[in-house]
C-alpha cells in the first residue's frame, strides 16, 4: 500500500475532467438540451457498451486506428494476458472513440425485428488517445443522432432527402433551444459523390480519392504550404492542388440531391442556417452522400455528420441507407461561454430542472394523400411539424434586448414532441396504426391548406378543423398542449 | 479492412449491454429515481473520469486489485507502449471499478475551498473484470451518495450520527419512490469497530482482522464447510469459526453509536426498514464505523456502504470523516422485475418523462436553538424534513389494491427538495446566510412544537406560523409547493 505522501500526487488522467457540482450542472444543461431536441424530433434513446472489441473499429478504418485508441484488456489473466497482448500487437478491447460502429453493429444484430426507420439518439462518454488542446479532450461527451433504414419498398424517392433534412433540422433545433443564432453558427453542406466526381474531373484517380478527401479535411488545421507539400508528395494533380489551397468555399457544383435537401430545409424554415460549401470533406471514409459540419467563428466544428449508406452492410446487416451526426460537449460548451449563453448560479439550477420533453409523441402528423391537392399537403406536414417542434417564442421575450434562452417567459407555446412518417402509403388507417403503436396522443391529418383534423387517440375525440397554415400552427399547438 | 463476413461475427463484449429504446427507458426509470432521491435529500451531482491512474486503486487495495480491473493504455506509442506495459506488469490506467477513490481524490484536491459538508452524488458506468452472472455484469451503472467533511469545530457530537442516518435515509427514499417496501427489502446495519472488538474477544489477533472481515463478507457466497476450511487454514480461532459459520444474524452486541443512528432513523420514520445484523462485514478494507447493506430475498445486496473516516487523508486531504453508499442498476432492475414494479409501454414513457426534482432547494429547515425547549426542536427538524422529502401519498392511491408507484395520482403532496444544516450554531442569521448561499426558496425556523415560521427568501414574505408536528407537515409542504 502506498503511503499518503505518494498518493497525494495522484492526479486525474491528462485530458479528463473532474466535474464539481457547478461544472456538472453546466454539462447537464447541455445534455438536457441534447435529449430534448432529439426527443421532440422523434428520436428514441439507445446506449451501447463503453468499450468494444478492437476489431469493431479496425473493420471500418483498418489497424491504423489502433494508435488513436485507448486500448483495454481484462487484468484477470495476469502476466499471460500481457504476453498475449504483445504477441497480437493490440488489446482485445478499446474505449469507444465514436458511436457509429456500435450503432451499425446494434442495427445489424436485429435488423429484421427493428421498426423502419429507426430514429435513434445516444449521449455518453467517448475517448481519444490524442494530445489534449482547446476543444479537444481525451474523454468527452458526444451526442449522436441517426436515422437508419427506410425499407426501399415503402420509401418515396424523396425519403432519403427527408432523412437528411430531418437530421439537419434536429441539430438546428438544438442550437435554437440554446439561444444560438445563424449569426454565429452555420451548417455547411456538401455531397461526397458530387465532390468525388469533381475531383475526378480535376485529374484525381479512383485510388487517390481517399487521400484527396483526407487532405481537404485537414485543410483548416494546416498551413497552405504544408498542404501543398503533402499533396505534391502524394502525386495529386496540379488542378486539384489549386482547388485544395484556394481560400474560398469551392466551386458552385451542380448537386441536385443537395438542392433537394436545401429545399426541404426551406420548408421547415432552417434555410438561414445552411450554406453549400464544397470544401467540407468530413475525414471519415464511410460517408456516401450529403455531409455537413456546423461551424462557428473561432471554434472547431461544433458538429459533423452525413449519409453512410454502406456501413450497415459492412457490419453484417442488410443493405440499409442511414444518415446521422455527432456533437461533442467540449466545443459546444466553449461556444456557449463565448456567446454568454451559459446560465450561472440560480438560473443554471432552474434551467437544468425545467420540465423535459414528453417521451410520448404529442402529435403524429400525416398528409391526406387521397385529396385532390395531395401534392401540396406534403410541405404543410413539414411546416406544421417544424413549428410544433421549435415552439413559438413570446413577443415579450423577443422584445427583450437582454433575452436569454433560459428565461421562464421564453415561449408563448413550448416546443412539442411531433413525429412524421416516411411511408408513402395513401392509406390513412395504416398511418394511424403506426401513430397508435408509437403511443402518439394526437393523430393529425392535413386535408388541404385550410383543414387539419386533430384526433385524440386516447379519448377518440376530434378537435378542429384547424388551418395547418404556418401562422395558425399556434392554435394546433395550444390545443395539443392543453390536453397533454 | 475485414470483409463483411468477418465483421458479421463482431459481438458486444461479454458482460456488457446493448440497450435498445425500451431497455434504455427502463434504465432511465432507475437513474431518474436515483437523481430525484439524491436531490430531494440535498445531495449535489458530480462526475469524475471513466478511467483513472491504476495507482489510484492500488493505494487503497494494493496491487492485488489489478486482476479485477479492466486496464487501459493509450495506443499512441505503438509497440513501445506494449513493451513498457510488460515491463511494469500493468497498464497506466484502469477503468474505474468503483467511485470512492475518485471521490476521495476530488475532495482532497480542493478540500480547503469546498463547502462543509460536501453532500455529493454521482451515477455512471463502472467496470469489473469478472465472470458475468445474474446481477453482476462487467459494465454496469452505479449510483454513489456520499457526505464528506463536517469540520470538527462546527460539528455537534451527534453530527456523525446525523450523517450516517441521512445517508441511510437517502437509500430508503429511493426504495420508497420505486414502490419497494420493507416487506421485500431490509437495510442491515453493523459497526466495524464494534465487530473488531468482538472478534478480538473471540481470540482474533490484530493482523488477522482483515482476513476475518473478508471471510465474513464472503459468507453468503460460500458453503459452510468451505468457509470452515478457509478459516482453519488461516489459523483463525475456534470461537471465531463458530461465529463465522453460524446460521444467524450474530450476537446482540453493545453498540451505542449504532443505537444513536437507529434512533435518528426512528425520527425520520425509516426504522421499519432497518435491522441490526453483526454478520454484515462489507468486504472493502476502508470502512471504519457504521456499515450497511440493503438485502432483498433471492438477490445479491442491492446497495452497500458505510463510514470511511481515514480515506480522505490517505488520498492526501486533511483528516475528514465521510460516509456513503453505492447501488448498482443490475440487481435493482432484477428486483423491480421480480416485484412487478417496472412500468412498461406507455406507462414507462410517461414515468420517465415526469417532472424532475427541483435542483434549487425548496426548503432549508433549522431549529431555533435560542428558545426554551431547543432540545425538542432538533427531532422536529428531522421529522419535517423527512415528511417533505418523502411526500405524502394520496388516500385514493393508498386505497387502490393495484397501486403502482408510477400512477399519476400517487401523491397528495409531491416530494420536495429539503435541506438541513449540520452546524451546531445558535445564530439563526448564520444559518439563513447558508440557506441563501444554497439558493433555498424557503427558510424554515422551528420555534417549538406548535410553531414553524416559513420565510420566502425571494419575496422576503413570511408564511405561517404552521405547526411542524408530523400531521401538519402537509400544510407546510402545500404552502411551499404552491409558491415554487
Amino acid at each position: 500500500m502506498a503511503s499518503p505522501k505518494q498518493s497525494k500526487k495522484i492526479k486525474p488522467p491528462k485530458g479528463t475532467r473532474d466535474l464539481y457540482p457547478e461544472d456538472l450542472l453546466r454539462q447537464r444543461y447541455i445534455t438536457n438540451a441534447w435529449r430534448d431536441a432529439s426527443i421532440r424530433c422523434g428520436f428514441e434513446e439507445i446506449a451501447g457498451p463503453t468499450f468494444e472489441s478492437t476489431d469493431l473499429y479496425a473493420v471500418k478504418s483498418g489497424d491504423g486506428i489502433l494508435n488513436e485508441l485507448f486500448q483495454t484488456f481484462s487484468g484477470k489473466g495476469g502476466s499471460e494476458t500481457l504476453d498475449k497482448l504483445v504477441e497480437k500487437g493490440k488489446a482485445d478491447f478499446a474505449l469507444r472513440p465514436e458511436f457509429t460502429p456500435t450503432l451499425a453493429r446494434m442495427y445489424a444484430a436485429h435488423a429484421k425485428q427493428l421498426p423502419k426507420p429507426c430514429k435513434w439518439f445516444t449521449a455518453g462518454p467517448y475517448f481519444r488517445a490524442e494530445r489534449p488542446q482547446r476543444g479537444r479532450l481525451r474523454e468527452f461527451l458526444q451526442w449522436n443522432v441517426d436515422v437508419i433504414g427506410v425499407p426501399s419498398e415503402e420509401a418515396t424517392p424523396e425519403s432519403k432527402t427527408q432523412m437528411d433534412a430531418e437530421i439537419i433540422e434536429c441539430a438546428v433545433r438544438l442550437f435554437e433551444s440554446l439561444g444560438l443564432t445563424n449569426d454565429s453558427l452555420s451548417l455547411q453542406l456538401s455531397d461526397r459523390e458530387v465532390m468525388a466526381d469533381y475531383f475526378v474531373s480535376l485529374g484525381i484517380s479512383d485510388d487517390q480519392l481517399e487521400i484527396a478527401f483526407t487532405l481537404l479535411d485537414r485543410k483548416p488545421k494546416l498551413a497552405a504550404d504544408t498542404l501543398q507539400t503533402l499533396a505534391t508528395d502524394a502525386n495529386l494533380p496540379e488542378a486539384f492542388i489549386a482547388f485544395l489551397i484556394a481560400d474560398n468555399t469551392g466551386p458552385d457544383l451542380d448537386a441536385s440531391g443537395l438542392d433537394s435537401v436545401c429545399s426541404v430545409c426551406s420548408v421547415v424554415k432552417i434555410d438561414p442556417w445552411i450554406t453549400k460549401d464544397f470544401t467540407i470533406a468530413r475525414g471519415l471514409a464511410y460517408y456516401t452522400g450529403t455531409v455537413f459540419e456546423a461551424i462557428a467563428d473561432g471554434e472547431r466544428a461544433v458538429a459533423g455528420g452525413g449519409r453512410y449508406d454502406n456501413l450497415i452492410e459492412l457490419f453484417g446487416g442488410p443493405p440499409t441507407p442511414a444518415c446521422g451526426f455527432g456533437m461533442g460537449d467540449v466545443v459546444l460548451g466553449n461556444l456557449l461561454d463565448d456567446k454568454a449563453l451559459m446560465p450561472e448560479g440560480l438560473e443554471l439550477k432552474e434551467a437544468v430542472a425545467r420540465p423535459q420533453a414528453s417521451i410520448r409523441p404529442q402529435a403524429f402528423i400525416v398528409p391526406n394523400r387521397e385529396s385532390d391537392n395531395s401534392e401540396a399537403n406534403e410541405p404543410l406536414v413539414h411546416t406544421l411539424t417544424a413549428n410544433l417542434r421549435r415552439g413559438i417564442e413570446s413577443e415579450q421575450w423577443l422584445a427583450d434586448e437582454n433575452r436569454k434562452p433560459w428565461n421562464k417567459n421564453r415561449y408563448a407555446l413550448a416546443p412539442l414532441h411531433a413525429r412524421i412518417s416516411y411511408k408513402s402509403t395513401t392509406k390513412l388507417n395504416k398511418l394511424r396504426d403506426d401513430a397508435i403503436k408509437q403511443h402518439a396522443k394526437f393523430f393529425i391529418i392535413i386535408d388541404d391548406e385550410n383543414t387539419a383534423q386533430l384526433h385524440n387517440l386516447d379519448t377518440k375525440e376530434s378537435l378542429g378543423p384547424f388551418s395547418p397554415d404556418p401562422t395558425a400552427s399556434k392554435y394546433i399547438g395550444s390545443a395539443i398542449a392543453e390536453t397533454t
